[in-house]
This record gives C-alpha cells, structure tokens and sequence, in this order.
C-alpha cells in the first residue's frame, strides 16, 4: 500500500543528532556527540531502597492507573520546592507531572499554536524542542542567540514582523546547545517584550540545578507577575533520564489544558518513578546529591576547557559555560564545518554540527556541540587532542 | 491575560467519566464506573524480584536515556509472542513500544491524519481514543456497533461518503464499552473494505488476552497481507496499568513516523518498566499470570451477570462479554438514562452514562458501562441490588 501520512509529519525528519550516532554508536567512538548524564549521577542504591519501600507499601497504588495531573504529593514537593529554590509560582500558577520535559513543550505547543502560528527560538536551539514545534505545521522562527542570550532588537523585530506568534521558547541557563547563560538583563527585556505583544514565554530549564562556576541568575519565571510563563523542569539531569519524569509549572487555564492533552497522549507518566521521585525528594537527600552532580561536571567541563585551550591554541573559539552539559566550539571560517565533523567522526570522536540546531536548513553555522557529562576523562583527554590535530589539517 | 488556545484543544473537554468519577470518589462508592484492572492482578513480589535485578545488574542501562523505538529486548519478544499467540507479524511489520496503548492510538492519528480528514470508529466507543482524534481536529464518525460487531453495511456507506477516510479504529474483541465482539466474518468484511477503500484500520486489543468463555476469534492483524493494520497492544491489563507500556506493531512505514512522533512526544517509553516487562515475559511466567487474570474475571463478570439477573428481572437488558472488563446494560424506554445513572450516583453506585461513549453528542442513547474488574465481590451484590431497587423506581 502506499501510505499517506500527515502534512505536519511528513516535513520531518529523523534527526542530524540520530543519524550521527547511528554511525559511531560502537563503542570503540568518543561520544562528545550525546546529552546523556553521566551514568555516575544516578543515585541507584537510594533508588533501589525507595523502590522496595514501594513495592513493599504501596504496590497497589504505585502499579494502578494514576490521574493526568501527576501524584498530589510529587505535585506539592515540586511546587514547594519551585518556590523556596527558584522564587517561583503565584497563585495563577499550577503544576503538571510530564513525561520528562520532552512532553512539556509537546503539550503547550499542541494546546497554544494552531497550523500556520509562529514559534520564536533562539537560534541555534534544542533539535527535539525544534521538531516538537514542526510536528504541528508551525512557523518556527530562530532569533540570534548571543552569549549574554538572545538579541533583543531581533526579537522584538520578529515579534512584530510574524503572523500570530504564540509562543517564545527560551533555554535562558546554560543553553543547549550554546552552553551560554541569559543575563538578568536580557530576562527582563524578554518578559516586557513577551508582555507588549501578548506571547507565551516557555521557559525550558532541564540544567538549571547545574551550576558549577558564578552566581546563580533568577529564572525567567520568578519575574512572572501576568502569567505569560510556562517553565519545564526535569528529573533527567538530577535523578534519571532514563525514568522519563519531568514537570511544567505555568497559569492554571493553561494545566487545565495542557491536562486534558495529556490525557489522549499518555494518561499519565510512568506512577511507580513519579512515587520514586517523590520520597527521593523529601525522604532522602537530594540537593546533596545535585552538589555531587556539579562538582562532577565542575571537573569534566574545566578539563574539556583547559583540553581545548592546549589543542585548539586560539584557532578555534569555545564557550565557558558556568553549567549545564555542553559547550560550543566555532571554527576559523577557513575550515569548513560539515568537514571537519566528518574527519572528526572517521577518527571516531563524535561531535554534533552546529547546524542540526539551527532553526533553518538555510542557516549558516560554523560551530559545533561539545558534550562533556557523557565521555570519560580519559575520553576527554584523548577525544580533545584528536580535534586539535584534526583542525591542524586545515 | 486572556489565553488563546489552538482550535483543536478548544474543543476538546474533559471526559465525563472523569466528571463523575470525581464526584464519586470517595471510598463508600461502589465503582462500576472505573477501567481499572483488579489490583490482585498485579504480579507484586515477581515485579519486586525482577526490580532488584535490575538495580544490580543493569542500573546504568535502565536509568539512561534510551531510544524510540523502545528496548530491543522486548520488543523482540512482544515481536515474538505476537506471532506464536496470535499468528501476526509480516516482513513488512515492525514493533514500537509506546507509553501505554492510548500513545499508540494518539501517534497514529498524529501520523496519518490532517485536520478535517475523517476518523470512523464503533458507535459507541473508547473515549481516550474518540478524544485523541479529536484532539487532532479530525472529522470523527461513528458507525453503529452491534453484537457481532460494527453495522457492515453503514460502515461501506460511511467509506463512500465521508470525506479523506484515513483511519478505521476498531476494538473487536470484548469492546470498551459495549463488552462484544466481532465475529470472523465480520473482522473479514471490515478488513475487505478497508483495502477496497485504502484506509488503515486501528485494531485497539487492550482486553485480548482476557477471554474467560468461548473461542477465540483471530485478530484482523493476522488477516493483514497487505499491510492495512496497526495493532495497539498493552501491558495495562496483564501485569500493570501505572506502568505505561504498550506497543504497535504495524507496517514498518508507519512504525518509522511514529518513532519521529515518538521521539518529539516523550523521546522514550520509561525503560527501568520496558525492562521489568521484557524480563517478566521472559524469565518469568506470563502466560501462567494471564491464567488467573482471566479466572478472577471469569468469576467477577460471572457474578455481576447473575446478581442483574437476578436485580433487573429482564426489565434492562445487558450484554453478556466472553472476556475483558466491562458490560453494557440498556434500559427499557420509559427509564431515562441520565436520570437513571444520577439516581444510582445519589445511592453511592457509579455507572457511567452511555452517551459519554458516543462518537457525536447528538447520538441518543439509554445504556450505562458497567465494569466488574475493580469491585470486590461485596460490592458486585450490593451494588447490583441498588440499581435494581433504582430500576423499580421507575
């Protein structure tokens, strides 16, 4: 038979990020390509001793159909903590248990934009955020991302030049794929100009616990007096990705919403790592256990960093994040990106061009993503010298 | 600020279910109005072994990111048991796993739907399905259903007249909410007509390993030489509803949109679960698990049969399920049903009303859903006894 898919389905594409590690998924390859946490920052024996505790006391609840809105006492944890750690949520707001923040930007976009609406990111930005937006026929629009965040003249240029723009997706801390951090100053030029044209700010901030080097920046949503901001948050980098819990906090119509969406998509997250989730939260130690997780990235992105110093001696410029997973190497314009991926990945170091993040196919990039959470030391060490000697053949 | 949401959201309500449900969720309700599988049906202290093993032995894999198209293992012996129990699985076929059936359902629309094309179902139906296609604005039409399954002859009208038919989505064995199923004539004549028409028809099978009495039907996938079936599969109903794992098996073609869908949706099913269900599958019994599953129903359905016997006299009359969860009672004409089923609410018994299964909300409809998995035997006599009592207040 011949199949006939959607339109909205049909324009996408599996991503850059995929192909390229299907082709170096051996493990012999460096993976300076992946988002994955470092398998070190699981807390398995805490999570293991949570899980017979659940097994042994609340099977029954744990493995039954849960409602969409999430487990109450997770929902009230994360709403506490949203509050004390990050000033966050007014009595507008509400909160949402998602299946990982993947599920949050799916679901407000499928609530917020109809076929043919524009989506505003910075540009470059998140692939699976990027494709979430596609995969409902919007019109995405990427706005140049600066290192102190996005520049404010274009975006106030493509607020008032783009036809029905619902929704800014900002990654305002330690951004994927740049690694660069919104300063306060930008944050609140975003909300006025997110208030005077009557947009929905999402803000994603799987990273924000992350911080390993400067003073921690107030989120976009703290500054939320008008309920223009829907903030995703995730247990991915904290706890597990592979547990798929994340949450949205945002104006309650919006929840009700983006509720009733998630109950055609998935009725609720995985019950059982939701209740994980919870006691980890409140049972056990987990800003402890962030503290682990940063000071473990704090070495490996000082080590990438002062590995790239060595290697690239000046001829190629990086970004410095005080975060996150990743950061951005932007090459001489005498060497060309695609290129140079493509003999970094036959010496089997795995890195992700630039352009796979770039809201346009038409994009110009001469960068590259760098992961430092997934690979070794070792892998850092050795991975780091075969790009130097890589960009010594140009 | 005044939200505006899509067209495809705006539309979609809260499910009445969930309305009643809410009103009568307190524990001196007796709840025929649930889906829930029998918390006896939970394998605890299997689950509870095959965790730890987990945690021991695999815990960096199970707690990583993972990949779409789900975890290999298993979905090489869903592929598996599909085949040997079921005699499907063509070269063409392959296997996703999903977050539970309901994300098979909502990413197959996602996938071969546009807004206005039209989705015919069984009238009545499931509403975690009517409502997924709405939510993707689709024309939905539904097609009287009767005991041996859907009206052939409207069905080939419906085929004719309706504009772009892409999907067909049936639940052919012990249907939600009517308790039938379809007969192999009639699962032959729909799938004749789906290739006459070119539509793909959705065989929603959440209740197929439940039969407590009778023979077993061949599954319309089985019949599928030319690659017209998606087949939606869950582990919901035979090891754990909160866990959110289901799988399609379905053309390759389709299988590879729905991955991309997936992928932006959730990136991955929770794969700490996909691994307890691939190792309960296979180094446990499962087919021996289903055994008493099917044993407590046969008990549980056979017990509320004769307790309405027994209450309604033959004034009602009710379907009798060979398998699954759920039984359809029709009042005589004079009893309306709305009024009937807040009767029975006020009474502390909740049925849910037959028009929140019905494809339009002009449908008329004098039937109620009962569900006999969730109640403790007590509560299938007392309840029973009260809508009896109700009945003859008419």
């Amino acid at each position: 038979m011949d199949y006939k898919f959607s339109d909205r389905i049909s324009s996408l594409k599996p991503s850059l990020i995929r192909e390229i590690l299907k082709n170096t998924s051996g493990s012999d390859t460096i993976p300076f390509s992946a988002g994955n946490p470092a398998p070190e920052s699981f807390p398995v024996s805490d999570m293991k001793k949570i899980a017979n505790s659940i097994f042994d006391s609340a099977s029954t609840q744990a493995l039954q159909y849960g409602i969409s809105e999430g487990y109450s006492p997770l929902r009230d944890a994360l709403k506490d903590r949203m509050k004390k750690k990050f000033n966050c949520g007014a009595d507008f707001d509400d909160l949402i248990v998602v299946s990982g923040g993947q599920q949050g930007i799916e679901l407000a976009c499928k609530v917020l934009c109809n076929e043919g609406d524009t989506v505003i990111c910075e540009n470059p930005s998140f692939i699976g955020a990027e494709n979430a937006f596609r995969s409902y026929n919007v019109n995405l629009v990427g706005v140049e991302l600066e290192n102190d965040g996005i520049n404010i003249e274009k975006l106030e240029q493509a607020l008032k030049t783009e036809k029905n723009v619902k929704i800014l997706y900002l990654i305002p801390t330690f951004q994927n794929p740049m690694g660069v951090t919104t300063s306060l100053e930008k944050r609140k030029a975003v909300y006025a100009l997110a208030k005077k044209y009557s947009v929905i700010i999402i803000e994603d901030n799987p990273y924000g616990d992350l911080r390993f080097e400067g003073e921690e920046v107030p989120v976009i949503k703290s500054l939320d007096t008008e309920g223009l901001v829907l903030y995703c948050g995730s247990f991915s980098k904290i706890l597990s990705a592979g547990i798929r819990v994340g949450y949205v906090l945002a104006p309650n119509d919006i929840i009700q919403k983006m509720v009733v969406a998630k109950q055609v998509s998935d009725v609720h997250t995985n019950l059982f790592f939701q209740m994980v989730a919870h006691r980890f939260m409140t049972e056990y130690d987990l800003e402890g256990h962030i503290e682990k997780i940063r000071a473990l990235y704090r070495h490996k992105a000082g080590l990438m960093i002062s590995s790239l110093e060595k290697a690239f001696g000046g001829r190629a410029e990086f970004t410095r994040p005080q975060g996150g997973l990743f950061l951005w190497c932007t090459l001489p314009e005498n060497v060309p990106m695609l290129d140079f991926c493509k003999k970094t990945s036959a010496n089997k170091v795995a890195v992700v061009p630039g352009i796979a993040f770039c809201a346009s196919p038409e994009d110009k990039c001469n960068s590259f993503r760098m992961n430092y959470s997934t690979p070794s030391d070792e892998q850092i060490v050795g991975g780091v010298e075969i790009l130097g000697k890589v960009l010594e053949s140009y």
